[in-house]
C-alpha cells in the first residue's frame, strides 16, 4: 500500500508540474491533458462554477491576457493525499510576470489551488480544480 | 468496489450534512468533529492558508459575527468522489441570514467549497477544506 501511494504521489506531482509548465508556455492542449471531459472548475474569477472541459479551456483566456509566456506560474507548496483510486492535492501557487518566483516579488500574486483526481484505467485524471484568493 | 464506494459516499454525505448543521447551530465541538488535527484550511478570508485544528476553530469567529444561529448554511450542490482510502467533495454552498435557502434570496451569498478526506481507522476524516468566492 505504501509503495503504491508513493508511486501515485510521484505520478501526480509530475502531472501537476507538467500542467504548470504547460500554463507557463500557454500550451492549451498540454494544459487540458490529463483532465476528464466532465471536470468541475471553480476559478479565481466568475462564474461561480464551470462544468466541462470546453469551459475549462475558455477559462484560460483571461489569465493569458495578464500572464506572459515563460513568466512565473508554479508551486510554492504542494501537499498530495493519495488513495488507491482517488486523490487530491492542495497547493499555494505563485503567478506573476517575474520569472524568479521569489517571495519578495510584488508584480504577481499568490493563490490557493485544490485539485481532485480519480484513477481511470490506471492513470490519474483531474476531475476538479478549485482556484482562489482570500477576499 | 461499487458497494464500498456507495457506502463511503453515504457516510461522507452524512458527515458533511452534520458539519453544516453544526455550523447553523454555531456548535464548535460538532463543527470540529471528523477533522484531522493537522488539517489545512483555505478560508474565504485571509490568511492565505491555516494549518491545524486550532486555526480552523478560530476561523469561525468572523462567520459567526455575520451568520445568526439557525439561519441558512447549507449545500445547494454536492458532488462526492470516493476512493478506497481517500475522497473529495466539491460543493456550492449558500450562507445567509434567511433560512429559506431559496435562489431568490439576496441577503446571503453563494460560495464554493472543496473538502478533502482520508480514511483513518475505517472512518472518513476531513484533512482539507477550501472555501472561496470568485474575485
Amino acid at each position: 500500500m505504501r509503495d503504491h501511494a508513493d508511486t501515485d504521489e510521484i505520478q501526480i506531482r509530475a502531472l501537476l508540474e507538467s500542467w504548470a509548465d504547460a500554463v507557463r508556455r500557454h500550451d492549451l492542449p498540454a494544459i487540458l491533458a490529463h483532465h476528464e471531459r466532465d471536470m468541475l472548475m471553480f476559478d479565481l474569477v466568475p462564474p461561480l462554477q464551470s462544468q466541462g472541459i470546453e469551459a475549462y479551456e475558455q477559462s484560460w483566456g483571461l489569465l493569458f491576457r495578464y500572464h506572459k509566456p515563460g513568466t512565473a506560474f508554479g508551486f510554492r507548496e504542494l501537499a498530495i493525499t493519495t488513495g488507491v483510486d482517488a486523490a487530491f492535492a492542495a497547493a499555494i501557487m505563485w503567478c506573476g510576470p517575474d520569472s524568479s518566483v521569489s517571495a519578495a516579488d510584488t508584480d504577481g500574486f499568490l493563490f490557493r489551488l485544490t485539485v481532485g483526481l480519480r484513477k481511470v484505467g490506471g492513470n490519474c485524471r483531474i476531475t476538479h480544480q478549485h482556484h482562489s484568493v482570500p477576499t
